[in-house]
């Protein structure tokens, strides 16, 4: 209902364009598109945006555009900058570069987080984690965090497993541990997630997920007192990366541009559809995604043959939806495949045995109940 | 008139797309984007190219399509291996990475090739330099190389100044010292230059210049003794980056996948033009290429208030033609875009002194013909 307003796609705009997705897309990321994007994608095409100078005045004002309506709808404050990189996996290597001198502690419940302690081995860190098999959350009360550990890395939501972790508890490790930077993995919770940046110091997404957008943008949001730590370990001769250190990378969005040649499609895309959630508002959208995931979780307890697979509910994921089932879920996908939903299998281990389910902004109500409907009926 | 069968942009296609774009770009990159690409961009968002899975079997075929174009187009070696960066600066980045342990050198002539040199040094590596003035060549028969270099950065075409490098210098320092390991930034020339494998280790480029596709995508080809030196490198402990470390392409290469969620989208394209490319034949592209290039500087020779930058013309770029101008040049770039012509400006330095006129596959000759008229006119 509340994307009554929303064609799915433009079918005929005012110049005839004509566009129409096949399917419906509840993979968790690649994912649908919002349904304004193709739009957008049309008037950039109509408007050169892919043929602007990258250090020219247009790109300028695209890049101030999409700066300011990511501020304004994910409350970033003032002060802290925001940089545009590649994806989200480019933001962990970024991170731990820039941040880390010797030593990062990292939250490991699957692949994402895993992948996030890796990245600080491969730059020869000394990377600490407390892990947990997927599915469960952590004992945050017992986490106890060394003199030497610099950075603590949480991914908020797990991709891999549906698990979400609560924000007190993050908020709760930056308020028992201050001196500590915080690290948050939004990839795929933003913009759902309501960050509150007084107790976040590095916080990234990728814009193939919940701003439903094509794949290629990945943004991190880094606070003072990081910049300040990424200066003294640059003045200590610590190696904090080349044109994506964060030095260089203030250097250039002091006049509105980024180092290299950057996705600039993506960048002014990721503008347009920040702003038409604006307009919506994203407490409205907040609620929708909470709604939508109840729905999806209500069905999935009472339905035979399945079940979340995330046990206490105070970990589960609202807009990953990870489902455990009893038969192939291979077989499952296919069916629902023919009717025009791609919905995700299990990662990695999980492959056959699971279904995953995105619930992200460009997934109406309505998809969400077709998507139900559908299931009962194979 | 080689360009006759292509319409500029498919007024009218089957369903009705409707794209044209408002202004001809002779801009060095970004750039006016290829004829084909629009109506390619259509066809991706009806086949769900943007949300489909980047480790699905749909994507696996993009994948391989656009290494097979590539690799025919470009006449890439079947052992070389192609990894998909995200741009021409992550290129060189990731090329000091994992080829050097500790020493490069680096010809330098211009904000390009001084990038590259930079670029080591962020890294901490001991960068050495062959340095020029803006606008000239080197001697290559001068040049001589110490026993700790590892790897020689050439850049074929310095897109700030307009010299390109006869190929045939590069491979008689590579014949010299056959020990040493060749990089060669292609940026600005691919496809137009033709390379020879057998003597570069290390070639790059980007897709928003001579492919005329939006900006977000850098590609790096790789010869077997780079993918060995960079192994014994990894096995001595060096640090050579993390999801974007050649170990880690390779391994998702194998599968056609890269380590993260890539430009999905630019990666089709890229393959989609590769192919438009090759119906064509890269032979008449680049000899059409060839004959616009002569076209622009014997007009620029005899045209008063004008000269050709680069002096000597063996070192005179056929894809960046850059020209001296008496007056403000930025008087006369305004001039020409209300005309819907827009050229780029001198680097840096040159601001106001130069034009910098773009002569890559997507500008066709009856284009290049209306800039001549239009300048003439001015």
């Amino acid at each position: 209902m509340f994307y009554k307003n929303y064609a799915r796609f433009p079918k005929q705009s005012n110049s005839g364009f004509y566009i129409e997705m096949k399917n419906i897309f509840f993979t968790p990321g690649p994912t649908q598109l919002y349904p304004t994007v193709a739009r957008h994608l049309q008037k950039a095409i109509k408007e050169d945006i892919a043929s602007i100078s990258h250090r020219g005045e247009k790109f300028h004002e695209i890049y101030d555009d999409t700066q300011n309506a990511l501020r304004k709808l994910l409350k970033i404050p003032k002060d802290f900058q925001i940089f545009l990189l590649s994806s989200g996996t480019e933001a962990m290597e970024r991170i731990i570069e820039n941040t880390v001198g010797e030593s990062s502690l990292h939250l490991v419940g699957g692949e994402f987080s895993k992948r996030f302690y890796e990245t600080a081995n491969f730059l020869h860190k000394k990377a600490e984690k407390v892990e947990v098999a997927p599915g469960l959350g952590f004992d945050f009360g017992q986490i106890d965090i060394g003199r030497q550990v610099e950075l603590v890395c949480f991914t908020h939501n797990e991709t891999s497993t549906g698990v979400a972790l609560p924000m007190n508890e993050i908020y709760g490790i930056k308020k028992r541990f201050p001196d500590k930077l915080i690290a948050l993995d939004t990839v795929s919770s933003s913009p759902y997630v309501d960050v509150d940046f007084g107790y976040v110091d590095l916080c990234f997404f990728s814009v193939q997920k919940g701003f439903g957008l094509p794949a290629g943008l990945g943004i991190v949001i880094v606070s003072p007192t990081a910049m300040k730590i990424n200066e003294s370990l640059e003045r200590k001769n610590y190696m904090v990366g080349t044109y994506h250190s964060f030095g260089e990378l203030l250097k250039y969005s002091e006049k509105f541009e980024t180092p290299e040649t950057p996705n600039v499609l993506a960048i002014y895309l990721l503008g347009k559809v920040a702003q038409d959630m604006l307009k919506i508002g994203i407490q409205k959208i907040r609620k929708n995604t909470k709604e939508k995931a109840d729905l999806l979780y209500n069905f999935f307890e009472k339905q035979e043959g399945f079940r979340p697979f995330v046990k206490e509910k105070k970990y589960r994921s609202n807009t990953v939806i990870v489902v455990e089932t009893d038969n192939d879920s291979s077989v499952f996908i296919e069916k629902l495949k023919k009717r025009g939903l791609v919905v995700g299998n299990g990662y990695k281990d999980f492959k056959n045995k699971q279904l995953r389910i995105a619930n992200f902004p460009a997934h109406s109500t309505t998809d969400v109940k077709r998507l139900i409907r559908e299931i009962k009926n194979i």
